[in-house]
């Protein structure tokens, strides 16, 4: 597996910082062991690294004034939603800084009129929706699990409703970010779109905190549709059910949600989420428009279906079967898991053009079998991502080593499709060994970026780019 | 008027490159006067500064070779398409060389099932769409001009289809750049989402050329609509109509366009386009989608226009109908110089959240005409930008005087609204001085990514952040 490994720490900065933060912070500084091991990077497979402390930030200035003592300190900055990364994104490699930012929760303006919202970064995305159900608008980027929306810009986040709504890219109208300097800036303004200067809103989402803490974000939202109706397909094979995909694609019918579950994926949530799906390989649909909207996307998705031998389909307008069915795809990841208890799940993320999908779902499906590695496959396929999930004992180091075997094959595999090592999870320490491979000299431009705007390399170092 | 200062220029550089760069273009480097006039800017009222030479590249090793000399030899090296732009971008303010990309003009490969072409950057978008057209696909963003499509990334171009399909920085998925050194870059992966590293993609669209030349842009692709319906209405205000507009987002209607004439501006295109539509306020709009669903987006927006006194609601299939409505639309920057013949139109590009349109079109028209000024107004109005056009005798320095003051108070009233001083026109020359006021603390960001990416400020100096 890749090790991230350690990178040389400043004993006397990070002892000095932590001095004069916890004059400041008092309690709102933490330095227990448990505490600090909870803030370094602890889902997947990657080792924690713990930061020296954590501060519980509450406000942009004490952001600004965190990273302001780091800098004149050469101190390591980390920012922290809620853990829910999955490439070492919060691990401190040279100690430093946790900054926690859950207490900043705030929602605070909701511009209905313009459909965007300005919400703190420990703003989670579930919190948000609820807020703003009463009135008719919802924010739809959803990764499936409770994340920070700071967080979910750091790492440019999608998810299952990206190949309707996009991914963060196009989610995030602004944002205000505490730089490598302790300078808040604002990236852009709040209208809907601008031509002014350099992009900074799009080179802060992904950045995964290597440039700077994000404090403040203005998101766009969405009118609650007035109909929603969701459906489920069976196919013969993965194959069939891509080919059901790319046309609905090319046909404009613009689902909200079509994921695929790979037979494995199907056993386990049947298993996990007391279903009875016929164990094939399965589509899961969402289609958002009005009343005459939805039912007519539906039948042209069932049309195409039978084209490729779909069968089994079934559509509802009924909210409690809706929420059953996104409840067992969100909890895919868990129930992967119920298939070889005790194992550990090493999440991929490839995405490719949507013309290779099935060629590249179905070599990685073989490559997994060929290497004895059980390795269910969930996928957003509208974008041509998926998630090969191989269920590895930690304890044994042969599967370790087919695990790393696998995990180079299918981020290679992609690559050479034109495709991408991660469609939504991002580089963290996981992927950096894929990111010149993918981009070559490109990431000696995005070196020189870092640099530029982080010259000690204190934000969130061994991410990305630099060590 | 802004004025374009003339920076100091490298007259031995300049002469070295020339001469070394003739040796190797002959006839395709060319320095007649009347020819680097053209390339230097001519549309608007900027003063013309002519690069030095000019030469036609016609592949991206040339290109590459062009910038290494230029670098070698400390030389400014300024991207051409088609001259279009609006703010000064092609101006030679300490001279240099102007690579002519229009000789780069090839569509590479269309990938119909992943919904992406690659092209040359001297393709326009009339030439990408006609050559579309068998395939029932096309590309969405038309800024009304027929300009390269290298010239519209590199502006972050919109128009009038972006409140449907987004701009620019929505439907490049990667490029191809030669960096200032002259390293030829791939800014991603084909793959339709990604979240590797910093999103170079989007720092490139919209850098004006500042940071390299674009050589090659994979762009995302469009079915064409099984169903296109136009529709015009008339209002008794422009608050009346901004309101219709606000209330049509809000519901979700998915218009393809939605654009806004005001009365002086329906006056100017009776009088070019041989229209009779009624002397007031003005809404046209398009709609995309399945035979039924225009219908039913048509009607709803109908009903919307209805609420607000909208009169003279005219909805129809008929292309050649849509085409003239479309085509009296894009000739509205010279219709509205028929307003007033001699005169020269100032275009003005803000953009400002929707909620706050109605008041400031109303304060644009009301602050036009307490200085006198003749100044139609129209706009994307659904993304909440919109071009006043105050149109000038430049022989009146009075008049000058006060459109000067009039773009100034315009750009600062959008800003203090939330706004940009530009919306899809970008920065240039001509909108720097407000670029600092909208954005503060975060140019100096700016700055320090331009001096990492192009240490020297050879390419395309004078324009966004840096002399």
């Amino acid at each position: 597996m890749v090790q991230a490994t350690a990178l040389p720490r400043n004993e006397a900065g990070i002892e000095a910082a932590i001095g004069i933060l916890k004059q400041r912070f008092g309690d709102r500084l933490q330095t227990g062991e448990a505490i600090r091991e909870q803030h370094g990077h602890t889902t997947t497979w990657i080792i924690n690294q713990m930061p020296d402390a954590v501060v519980f930030a509450e406000s942009t200035e004490e952001v600004a004034g965190i990273v302001k003592t780091c800098a004149e300190h050469g101190v390591p900055v980390i920012p922290f939603g809620t853990g829910t990364s999955l490439e070492g994104h919060v691990n401190a490699p040279a100690g430093g800084i946790s900054i926690d930012v859950t207490k900043m929760d705030k929602i605070i303006e909701v511009h209905a009129e313009d459909l965007d919202v300005v919400v703190q970064p420990g703003v989670t995305r579930e919190q948000l929706n609820s807020y703003l159900r009463d009135q008719g608008l919802f924010f739809p980027i959803d990764p499936g699990a409770n994340a920070s929306l700071g967080g979910m810009a750091a790492t440019r986040a999608s998810g299952t409703n990206a190949v309707r709504y996009g991914t963060m890219k196009d989610n995030v109208i602004s944002m205000e970010a505490v730089m490598a300097d302790g300078t808040v800036i604002h990236t852009a303004s709040r209208a809907k779109k601008s031509s002014a200067g350099y992009d900074l809103t799009r080179l802060m989402v992904g950045s995964e905190g290597t440039l700077g803490v994000i404090t403040e974000l203005t998101l766009r939202l969405q009118g609650i549709p007035e109909a929603i109706r969701s459906a489920r397909c069976s196919f013969p094979t993965v194959d069939a059910a891509c080919q059901a995909v790319m046309m609905t694609i090319q046909y404009g019918i613009p689902v909200a949600r079509i994921e695929l579950l790979d037979v494995l994926s199907v056993k386990a949530a049947n298993q996990y989420s007391k279903l009875s799906l016929p164990e094939t390989p399965l589509l899961l649909l969402e289609f958002h428009g009005s009343d005459a909207g939805v039912v007519e996307q539906t039948d042209m998705f069932g049309s195409i279906a039978e084209e490729f031998e779909g069968f089994d389909f079934e559509a509802t307008s009924s909210a409690e079967e809706r929420n059953k069915l996104w409840q067992a795809r969100h909890d895919m990841y868990w129930a992967s898991h119920s298939l070889r208890p005790g194992a550990k799940g090493l999440s991929t993320d490839v995405c490719v053009p949507i013309s290779r999908l099935a060629e590249c779902v179905g070599a990685a499906s073989a490559k997994a079998e060929e290497l004895g590695l059980l390795s269910p496959i969930v996928g957003h396929v509208g974008d041509g991502n998926f998630h090969a999930l191989p269920l590895i004992d930690m304890d044994s180091e042969e599967e370790k080593a087919k695990a790393d075997e696998f995990v180079a094959w299918l981020n290679e595999l992609a690559i050479s499709m034109g495709g991408t090592c991660t469609g939504e999870h991002g580089i963290g320490q996981g992927k950096r060994p894929y990111l010149e491979k993918e981009l070559g000299e490109a990431t000696r431009f995005m070196a020189a970026i870092k640099s530029a705007l982080d010259p000690q390399n204190i934000m969130n170092p061994g991410k990305i780019v630099a060590d």
